[in-house]
């Protein structure tokens, strides 16, 4: 190959040798796509566990927008540009290089995307987390509170037309915004 | 045993021998305590799939106050009640004994749990669960579902102190809110 794949850098037109390779690894039934399960069973965090089902849901969920549960291999080509590009952001966080990101390390993360939490909403993200220890978020845990953060994110922003920070909202849209941008 | 022990009833002082049985059976690496892996290998719904690690998480969560990710025997004695009540209320339910509950029998469960929720909202909760078909939910999903919206429910109602349906919240604790009633 000429030149070099940039780090998370869309492949420029057809599907990698590469990519190929990672697909009919991952398709273990040879079905010509892949469900969260497959997905699940190729990855693994730096805590050296598979991600998790919440994970790979979300994921496979975010290049299939017909909701079948699978994707094919031009949408795999996609995601794994992308979960390199998340692997890329938490390296840079994970300062210590422990496979985890701590308490700071999540604070600087989220501050530089432009997030503005408390304290104490930081403890409760990692301790959802780390159910045991209370200290470190995983890779694949990253991964799923970036997105759902955003996704929830955009969701505020849509009702909140002023930019008050604040947002009146009933019973049912609540929910439904709710279990729409979480897994 | 005297008597027979009623469907879903909490058992009245002691750990009873059945209880004690499968504590041990689920208790894999005989630890002494059972965590959401070992629950979910002991666990099967009605379409022949273990339970989901969210719904898994989830009941543990539920009897793990002290968020140690695991619980003993007297918990996992609550918790057995408690599964076994979902399981009675999701029979119930579903009429046809087809192990999984379609879009009517949904939206009749909820109506009897007291919620009024638009026919697209049930649709939008089935197809969640299924992601391939849209059609059905399972037992496991069911709990999820029923679980989240009762903690949904709670965490409005502290809001809405005039009940009026509709609350009035800022970004954090929005955030806070959704990620807490889901797992």
């Amino acid at each position: 190959m000429y030149g070099q794949q940039g780090y998370g850098q869309a492949p420029q037109g057809g599907i990698s040798p590469e990519i190929q390779n990672w697909f009919t690894m991952v398709d273990k039934d040879r079905s010509g796509q892949i469900n969260y399960q497959e997905l699940k069973s190729a990855l693994v965090n730096g805590q050296g566990e598979h991600f998790s089902d919440t994970a790979c849901k979300l994921m496979i969920g975010m290049f299939d927008p017909n909701k079948t549960g699978s994707i094919g291999i031009n949408e795999f080509s996609q995601l794994y540009y992308y979960i390199n590009q998340w692997l890329g952001v938490f390296k840079t966080y994970d300062r210590d290089q422990s496979g985890g990101i701590e308490e700071n390390e999540l604070a600087q993360a989220l501050q530089q995307m432009g997030f503005r939490f408390s304290p104490d909403f930081i403890k409760f993200l990692i301790q959802k987390s780390d159910l045991q220890n209370h200290r470190v978020m995983s890779v694949d845990q990253f991964i799923v509170v970036c997105v759902q953060i955003q996704r929830f994110t955009e969701a505020f922003r849509t009702k909140d037309t002023e930019q008050r920070g604040m947002i009146t909202i009933g019973f049912e849209e609540f929910l439904n915004i709710a279990l729409n941008c979480t897994t």
